[in-house]
């Protein structure tokens, strides 16, 4: 970097690279006073130079291909705004490394899929990498690991991390809808892709998952071990249900560390009212650090959107110019562990199970002596009158269990005639 | 520093210093990796040498005067703990900057009132001066200020930053007893003192204010022109009217700036049970940021305790290991503005206003007569029947309306004989 310059390349010209640009021009005295140096946009990458992104870039080199802005020798940070876990996105990262420039990315799945091999390149060339905006766009939930909380040790990180489905399972709350209605309510209003299986099945959550779940325990990052269940099964019964018996239904990243396995994964959960992320609503993110000896802390604000994600990848370039040269992952990557990690079956904790039966005598029965053979015992039951047209809905909470027990039961149950569908089982987070 | 080792010297050895001990020498290994070097403990400073601490200080030198550690040749990070805005604390935070140590400290009131002068010490000697600890404990607040959002424009920060507070009225929420009884039990558990004076009445949120304002707004810390009113006028009426009409009462840190003036107050207030900030309870502290482009963000967490702000005081700890070298109000000091602030009957909001009346006809056409008179408009008006033995309350909110014109306003009610005693009045966080 000259004297009092930094020079920014800026591959992507997508909603997140305009509100970039929008920062970086806006606010450039501010940042200026911030990082102690004039950031300036040097050059540009994006397919379609004439369209009319509503900024103003007359000044700024233009490379149709963002491999060649990654190796101008006039940059000295480039940001990767293209997206995707392979293929350009990842060329222009690797080639800008190599290049000895600074990296800035909002991509989660290249970090969660080659996030270590970036880290190496990082080190090896001694530049800075950064994906802040990779997870919870605007909430600066990497820089609380990295930095904040660094004087703790991290036992549990869980968030919620992909905003569609908070949304979708908010509306479903608040008005009582079905989720194929939501759904397609939340892809006219622009909160969710024409095909949403990225977001509703949990792969988007996944990526930011695995992203903390290095950063929390030193690891490294590793996409393959995660089990990953979305929210297309949640029913209007089990929100309502779930309400009734003190919780509400949030799609969760969960990953822990214990007994030296970590345990990475993204399910639909029944969360307590009181806790913290229970009110996180709508389109917001959140995440719940659970350290020691501060104890918890929960960071919410918007997870996504221009404005959000920009703010993160311009923060991340400030801590650049400002000189914090560190560890992609907090760490340096020979010392990230190999982490071994759980099987969701060897999981063990409360589970919420509905199960829709027919309104005759001696049902309840039947299903509890199946729980009491199999070592289920339960917190919580409720059943309600039949209404008309509806099966009849019995619900359980289970005290503390393995998972393989509660799925053990869940498969004897089949041998009861009254049962009317295959019962749903939901995890309880405590 | 010398290449591997960084030798921290700790200033007082109360709750804090004890929990920074623990984490230093019980996280060694983890703190090594994250910072890239040992911290060791090369001196402490406490009155009583032979008082058992429950920590191993056989390998430290002992100070009996801190002053003289914050003169030791050996020392590379002073840690002050030992609290008060004058004296001691005071003279070893100069004595450690003049010697060319950076400086680490959980004392709020010491950066309250000498920040500046403290900072450009800093500044003028190279070191750094950080004091993450001294605002909402554990939680990462400053650097979310200073690095997480800085790429952002900050136009308000309001906080809970006091757990004694916060506790007081949360369990005055939840058991319908008085300020007086919830405080006595308080004391018996430790969450306030003796006297209280420091915190019901606001003047331990106002020092953490004036910091997130000077932060928030690149202003030099100001602790003089802070309106602060406590929390010990809140009645079990105010806070069972406010749920009724959908707020919950929480004592307010407000920062703002608007028009090129800064408000900073501290008050008791109606929070809409929808804010983030409503359903932080018990001793919890949380902050939420105002930032654009990138919208609110809350952080949540411990506020207090050894663990919480131990953890804030090393992690600053560890930013200077690892180099980062930041001002210590984010921006040099000769950037600081001086700003204007607002007195507190400039402002304008919503009120909420109680007023205690005579069980008799027209009482409530006399009240409203004289807000119509002088312009104050009403969003709601609630009175419940006369229950036995108590006055008959009429409560407003009103409108967005400026506090003079609301104050004139009570002024005049002082003329209606059937109104019994003063009428209270909080304000409503909008």
């Amino acid at each position: 970097m000259e004297d009092n310059f930094v020079r920014v390349g800026i591959a992507g010209l997508g909603t997140v690279g305009v509100g970039v640009v929008k920062i970086i021009n806006g606010l450039n005295d501010l940042l200026e006073v911030r990082s102690g140096k004039k950031i300036v946009i040097e050059a540009v990458s994006a397919r379609d130079e004439t369209k009319n992104r509503g900024i103003d870039l007359s000044d700024v080199n233009w490379y149709h291909n963002a491999v060649e802005l990654a190796m101008d020798a006039d940059i000295d940070i480039v940001v990767e705004l293209i997206g995707g876990d392979e293929g350009i996105a990842y060329d222009v990262c690797k080639r800008a490394l190599k290049n000895g420039k600074h990296v800035v990315t909002a991509n989660k799945a290249l970090i969660a899929k080659h996030g270590v091999e970036l880290a190496t390149l990082a080190e090896k060339h001694k530049v800075t990498l950064l994906f802040e905006a990779a997870v919870a766009g605007g909430i600066p939930v990497i820089k609380a690991l990295k930095d904040g909380l660094a004087a703790n040790d991290i036992s549990k990180v869980i968030g919620i991390m992909n905003g569609t489905c908070n949304y979708i399972l908010t509306t479903m709350q608040k008005t009582g809808r079905c989720f194929e209605d939501v759904l397609k309510e939340a892809q006219g209003l622009g909160y969710a892709e024409a095909d949403p299986t990225f977001d509703v099945d949990g792969i988007d959550t996944a990526h930011k998952l695995v992203i903390l779940a290095s950063l929390a325990f030193a690891g490294k990052v590793d996409s393959d071990n995660v089990y990953i269940e979305g929210i297309r099964n949640i029913t209007n019964d089990d929100i309502t249900l779930a309400d009734e018996l003190g919780y509400v239904i949030k799609l969760l990243g969960v990953t822990d560390l214990k007994h030296n396995a970590v345990t990475q994964a993204v399910y639909p959960c029944l969360l307590s009212k009181e806790h913290p992320l229970a009110k996180v609503n709508d389109v917001f993110n959140a995440v719940t650090i659970y350290a020691e000896p501060l104890g918890n802390v929960t960071l919410e604000g918007p997870g996504a959107g221009e404005g959000a994600t920009a703010s993160s990848v311009v923060a991340d370039i400030i801590d650049i110019v400002k000189g914090y040269s560190s560890f992609a992952f907090g760490v340096p990557v020979d010392k990230l562990e190999h982490h071994s990690f759980t099987s969701v079956e060897s999981l063990s904790g409360k589970y919420y199970i509905r199960i829709p039966v027919e309104d005759e005598k001696g049902v309840l029965a039947d299903i509890s002596q199946v729980f009491d053979d199999c070592g289920v015992s339960m917190e919580s039951v409720v059943q309600h009158p039949r209404k008309e047209k509806e099966d009849v809905l019995v619900v359980f909470i289970t005290h503390e269990v393995s998972e393989k027990v509660v799925q053990g039961a869940l498969q004897k149950l089949e041998a009861i005639p009254t049962i009317l569908k295959k019962p749903s089982l939901i995890r309880v987070e405590s």
